[in-house]
């Protein structure tokens, strides 16, 4: 009895939730693994508490969508051809390939091997797509469903496919992609190279003349010659499924709302538009207390407090001389450090490192006792150690990681090291460095204050501009009219050829007729000589 | 007693306000006249509110500034050698020619008026700048008050200089400048002349070619040909103050933060930067009750309702014959009308229309009986009619009149036409249209839901802004690196130049390697030949 009335009391308040934001509404989520997916959904979480309708669509496939049997997400599971050992198999393969096989800082060895992996995994995706839309029962159901908006993941294609079809708007939620593309080409965003490093090139602000050459080549070399996954098929799959010759970026561009995982605390400034908004850091929060056993180990560090090390929720191993190099060097510091890892435990382990196979990484990052943290600079942990003011030592894998790092380096929270060359003492110099050089700290807790300085939270401004796209049923008021001009149209090159084709005539004219004339003159002119 | 306790209950709330806000501040204000005044004055008195010290610079010349003894705010008048009478004429000068002389569609007309205002209005600003600069016992009591932060207009030019003089931050208040200049120029923002349209070209989103053609060239014109205000001789000025060589553009570019007096309910979207926030309609509320005799008049007008007649704060006035021609299509009208009117009485004012020297104009906007707007499109007046959706028919007349009304054509909401030019039936057939046609209305009440659906309300906003800037000492980790930049730099000129002489080198240098080996190859041939 006791349940059922809490479970009307909760229902209560989200009708009350509900109503006091408008009317409630029903979300349907195209998703994306991993850490988009741990981000995600803080978002469906906050809808869900406001009393809307949250609907995800995931794959038999899925590997950790849909793992925790989240309370109040609805989950509509499709069959898809692959297994999920597959798909696992298929992201291992390419983190491990970049961990071991390229440098991350070797542009060309980094670009080409992800270029491949986006190739790959396109058509990994365009398979899953397919099942979706060629499923008549699921997509009947979608469309009975009546849903209000489409919150989409870009970086796993298919959601302005599925908004399109339902004729519902779209919100997207993303950190960002390589070369900042998907912005640029399909949000209309216009960043100039000579200030805005583009992502994934590791350059900082303040750039010499010599990374601006290499940021305007790697601009050039993704506008030119790195595949907005594979579009080309991507193109030929949505005409065909929509009966009229239509673009990937096309659909893309018709995004009501892009919510960007990223702040100005990590990022530098560069331009926006008006339906962009910065969410970055959403699902940060205070600490809550640590489990007892940790607390104890974290308390038996004393004045010298703890240090945290995590590579993220996707690798927790690594090969036994790395780990030996690592565990080296932390055995060497007067802190006690929590190391999430799963492997073989290193030999080299000291009495002050303990392994966990998990951490609860944002309390941990926000117990007094933290003085630093070591990352592999996903954008989730950076904003939990911006959050809660911690510096930073960055060993950046792949993705935005390395610019993640540059960033807080750049602004003096961090040090960046390689995790494939560095030496043990390189590691315990670094962080001797971030823990003892108290600008560091300074650094990190100047970021910190800004992330906690905006007129809204990120998580409410997440939640406001969902709530929104499905009061106003879109937002195309706030969408730049950019997307209806061609490219060439968009920087005006009709234009400008117009108007030197007028030049070049008119000159021509001119010139014309002051020969014409001159000739007359010199006619007339022989023509009094020979009279 | 009563009133004392009232004093101490007020003072308590204020301070209260103030830490529930960080802490108070000091504001230092360097204003513009007319409306610019009337917007930022409920900025100050916001902050007023809020607790902070509010102190504004006002010449003796003043025209509207703190002529209404507004409360709690502080003002510091300085002596100028200018008359207000002087200053006063300047401008009434300026708008009458711009009424009468030029036609406000005809781009070389307006833009050649403007530029010569320009520039003379920018020789007073001087003047009256360096009577401030010269003022030692009045920069020395600035130099003690020990503010934090100055609030410009930077249509007024001199608050970068009293910023960069007090070594305090800079925010700007402003709605903007003949092509976006000081946006473009001083903020560092990039606008792409094929979808936006330049400030003051009077076009709107969605152009055709001709029209792009008409903004590229306006765009040139305004960035080659059109003065930002005399900037050589600020340029000048500022060195000499400043002891060392800087430009205007310069100092303007330090600003920590740009307050623009719009919105995307009133513009089209067009590109932003990190540090820019739009806060138009922050001076609207909910209609306060009219006064008695108004209200009796309005209720007169039972189900046909009333038209408001204004062409804002500074034109009061107009020639009989174009007096009588409005008069006559007003006179015709089923509606009461209630119009702004200071001149000689016209012969065909109907007795439908009831001429005031002032009107409560935001509270007759919002009355429930309010069926039309005659505007002459100032931004104040229309944020006033989309904040209570009135549709409005347009009479601009100067400035970004013209613009304000074309954006409201373009969106449903008004219908334009020309002050000058119209007859008693053009104005006649236009308000029926606006009052007869549902769509007006429904777009105008469009364009209000989208102005009340903010994350936050523009006053809040605003105040939030500047408030950050003192919270932070500044706000430079929202200012975009393109300030650090040449022009040439910014375009990416110099990287570009650099690539291509690569090229060139490279070419030149395999072209001749290959004529070498061939030289070499036929060289040996013949000598085969030979032998």
């Amino acid at each position: 009895m006791p349940v059922k009335c809490i479970s009307v009391l909760l229902l209560l308040l989200q009708l009350s939730c509900c109503f006091s934001s408008g009317s409630c509404g029903k979300v349907l989520v195209w998703p994306m693994e991993f850490s988009h997916w741990m981000n995600m959904k803080t978002i469906l979480d906050a809808l869900v508490q406001q009393g809307h309708e949250v609907t995800v669509l995931r794959s038999s496939a899925s590997i950790v969508i849909g793992s925790n049997n989240e309370s109040g997400i609805k989950f509509e599971t499709f069959h898809t051809s692959y297994r999920k050992d597959e798909i696992e198999n298929f992201f291992m393969d390419w983190f491990y390939k970049m961990i071991y096989n390229v440098s991350i800082e070797s542009y060309w060895e980094t670009f080409s091997l992800t270029k491949m992996v986006i190739l790959k995994y396109s058509d990994i995706c365009e398979d899953i797509c397919k099942e979706v839309i060629l499923n008549k029962k699921l997509m009947t159901k979608l469309q009975e469903s009546r849903f209000d908006v489409v919150l989409a993941d870009p970086v796993s294609p298919g959601g302005e496919l599925l908004a399109e079809l339902l004729k519902i708007p779209l919100v997207y939620s993303l950190r960002g992609f390589v070369g900042y593309m998907l912005q640029k080409h399909g949000g209309g965003l216009l960043l100039p190279p000579s200030y805005v490093p583009v992502m994934m090139s590791g350059l900082g602000s303040q750039m010499t003349f010599m990374e601006r050459v290499q940021n305007l080549l790697c601009v050039l070399y993704f506008d030119f010659w790195f595949p907005k996954f594979n579009e080309k098929r991507w193109d030929q799959f949505y005409s065909e499924v929509l009966g009229r010759p239509v673009t990937f970026l096309e659909l893309m561009g018709k995004a009501d709302m892009w919510l960007i995982r990223s702040y100005w605390d990590l990022e530098f400034p560069r331009p926006l538009l008006p339906n962009f908004d910065f969410i970055g850091g959403l699902h940060c929060k205070p600490a809550k207390p640590l489990p007892q056993e940790m607390e104890d180990f974290v308390q038996s560090s004393g004045e010298e407090g703890v240090v945290v090390f995590s590579l993220g929720s996707m690798i927790s191993n690594l090969t036994e001389e790395r780990a030996n190099v690592i565990a080296s060097a932390l055995a060497q510091l007067p802190q006690k450090v929590l190391w999430r890892f799963e492997g073989k435990k290193p030999d080299m382990l000291g009495s002050n490192t303990r392994l966990y196979k998990w951490i609860p990484q944002n309390d941990l990052l926000g117990h007094p006792k933290t003085k630093a943290f070591i990352t592999h600079g996903g954008a989730n942990g950076v904003f939990e150690a911006i959050y809660h003011g911690i510096p930073m030592v960055g060993l950046p894998l792949f993705g935005d990681q390395l610019d993640n790092i540059v960033y807080m380096k750049a602004k003096g929270a961090a040090v960046k090291l390689n995790l494939k060359t560095m030496s043990s003492a390189d590691l315990l110099n670094a962080l001797k460095t971030v823990i003892n050089d108290p600008s560091y700290k300074e650094n990190a807790m100047t970021l910190s204050r800004i992330h906690h300085d905006q007129p809204m939270k990120p998580l409410d401004r997440a939640v406001f501009w969902i709530e929104y796209v499905m009061r106003h049923k879109g937002a195309k008021h706030l969408r730049v009219a950019a997307h209806d001009l061609t490219w060439y149209q968009y920087h005006s090159l009709d234009v400008i050829g117009f108007l030197l084709a007028c030049v070049a005539i008119t000159t021509y004219l001119i010139v014309k007729c002051c020969l014409l004339v001159y000739r007359y003159v010199l006619g007339a002119g022989k023509k009094k000589k020979r009279d």
